[in-house]
């Protein structure tokens, strides 16, 4: 039963990371509801299996990567004075309020962001992002009123769905090419993108993400990433995607000495955004780095993934 | 038969400006064997006449404009003292050293521009440049090793044709989406682009270039744009094209309150190219603006295109 849903989670190549952790928290809620008796040494080796399953079915998901942590620190706190059913109730009840907390957390993204979108503005934002839909629709149910400026966002054109959603919320939306952001950059007030992942010093999203970063430290214009609190994750921790997109989606012809090759993800600097906007509210740049060293890792999993590394 | 030339350079969106102003240079030769006698007075007027609707033609390009005004210039100097046939061999020299200069200047451009290319090293490049194409093949033929990364260049992917051009002179290429370029910069050590047009302080040419320009600025690496000597022209004669490229190359799905927009091209300061290479040898950005002040301009051309502008 968990393997099934292992694999679906590694098989799933559409879904967000936000859908998937959620998988993968289901997940250990089926692990915990096992009904047979097992010897209490082996239930942590049996979690951190599973854990490290998940893991490495989706390395790059920040999400899932915090969910697996957060119950194997919990486990091992407790397991030396918890009973196996203990150890069974704690894991469900961290997956669930996990499950909660993820489900919650783009209204209340939208809740907090919704305010940085200002009456008769212009919003640039690039691929497409839930967090980012979530303000600016909350920005729209509020009454707001303004024009977003959506990047197509090759070579999958997910930008051209985000522009046919806000289009569906009566926002009224400019498609452009990607290249295009630097010549329309004088008519836009707000750059919003979203992350992948978010760490000490900077965030990863889509290619051309760097642009904006860029347009936006030349104009003195405000960006803001907004992403699930989830998704802040240590550089340390963080697994790069070993392999970038197909290069037959950039291109299906074959020219002589022509390759084609598809990256799909950029790192960028925290110092050009202004601010991170999550379900927990927003973070200044310099204050990400604190609140990662903050978080409290399982030594087991920190063991596993330093030998992971070498 | 000098109409139809007209008509012809109007209607011609696929050929570069290079092929077209020849095109228009082709039209004065026809101009100046036309055998009727004229009152002298009357020849510069249909000399004006001439070049002011082959400017109107392709306001956007800047070889036509300065074939228009070198030859308006010419005559402007000497009818007072020449002849109506003098005045015609005049514009039939002019336009002819101006057709050869044309034919030359790629080989030229060629020729000074390929010592950039350093062996083993890796180029960038965005969109199709005339020029650029023949730095890269010249450097090829003078035994140099290299490879380049080309942008497909939405929406009309003419990054794809200089792609398969380059390929099939043995230049190892790899193509990459537009947003793609500052994922790949640190694989970089030299980026080359075309012009549109060069002005005092800034050049035009594809959307994305400023991209381009920006990581070039960031990575400390070295920008060159290449274009003929006849793409100078002052910002105040420069003539930006009226609309941007069909919305339906970027967007043919009708969605609810969404557009697309389609800018072809933009404008980047020089400040931020470390020279300009031409068919008359390398300009560095700060000598641009002393060599267009330089340009001595037709009085008439001057009087009419300032009325033009009000």
């Amino acid at each position: 039963m968990c393997k099934e849903i292992v694999e679906k989670v590694r098989n799933d190549h559409t879904s967000g990371a936000s859908e998937l952790s959620r998988l993968a928290a289901e997940c250990f809620i089926t692990f915990s509801s096992k009904k047979e008796s097992k010897k209490e040494s082996k239930l942590f080796e049996e979690a951190l299996k599973l854990g490290r399953s998940l893991i490495s079915a989706q390395p790059y998901m920040a999400p899932i990567f915090n969910l697996v942590n957060s119950i194997l620190y919990a486990i091992e706190e407790k397991k030396d004075t918890f009973s196996d059913n203990q150890i069974r109730e704690l894991v469900k009840s961290k997956a669930q309020d996990f499950i909660q907390n993820s489900l919650a957390s783009l209204e209340k993204i939208g809740q907090y962001g919704e305010t940085l979108v200002e009456e008769g503005s212009t919003v640039l934002t690039h691929s497409s992002s839930g967090s980012i839909l979530a303000i600016l629709k909350k920005a729209k149910v509020e009454g707001r009123n303004f024009k977003v400026i959506a990047t197509e966002s090759r070579p999958m054109l997910e930008g051209k769905i985000l522009a046919r959603f806000l289009g569906e919320e009566g926002i009224p939306t400019t498609l452009i090419v990607d290249a295009a952001v630097g010549a329309v950059i004088k008519q836009v007030d707000l750059i919003l993108v979203g992350a992948d992942s978010i760490s000490e010093t900077s965030f990863v999203n889509k290619v051309g993400t760097k642009y904006l970063a860029l347009l936006a430290q030349e104009n003195n214009m405000p960006l803001y990433v907004a992403c699930e609190r989830s998704k802040f994750i240590s550089k340390v921790w963080r697994i790069k995607p070993k392999s970038d997109g197909d290069p037959e989606e950039v291109l299906t012809e074959k020219f002589k000495n022509v390759k084609a090759m598809n990256p799909y993800y950029e790192e960028v600097p925290l110092s050009f955004c202004r601010g991170i906007m999550t379900n927990e509210g927003m973070f200044m740049h310099s204050d990400v780095s604190n609140f990662i060293r903050q978080t409290r890792m399982s030594k087991k999993l920190t063991e596993e993934l330093k030998s992971l590394r070498k």
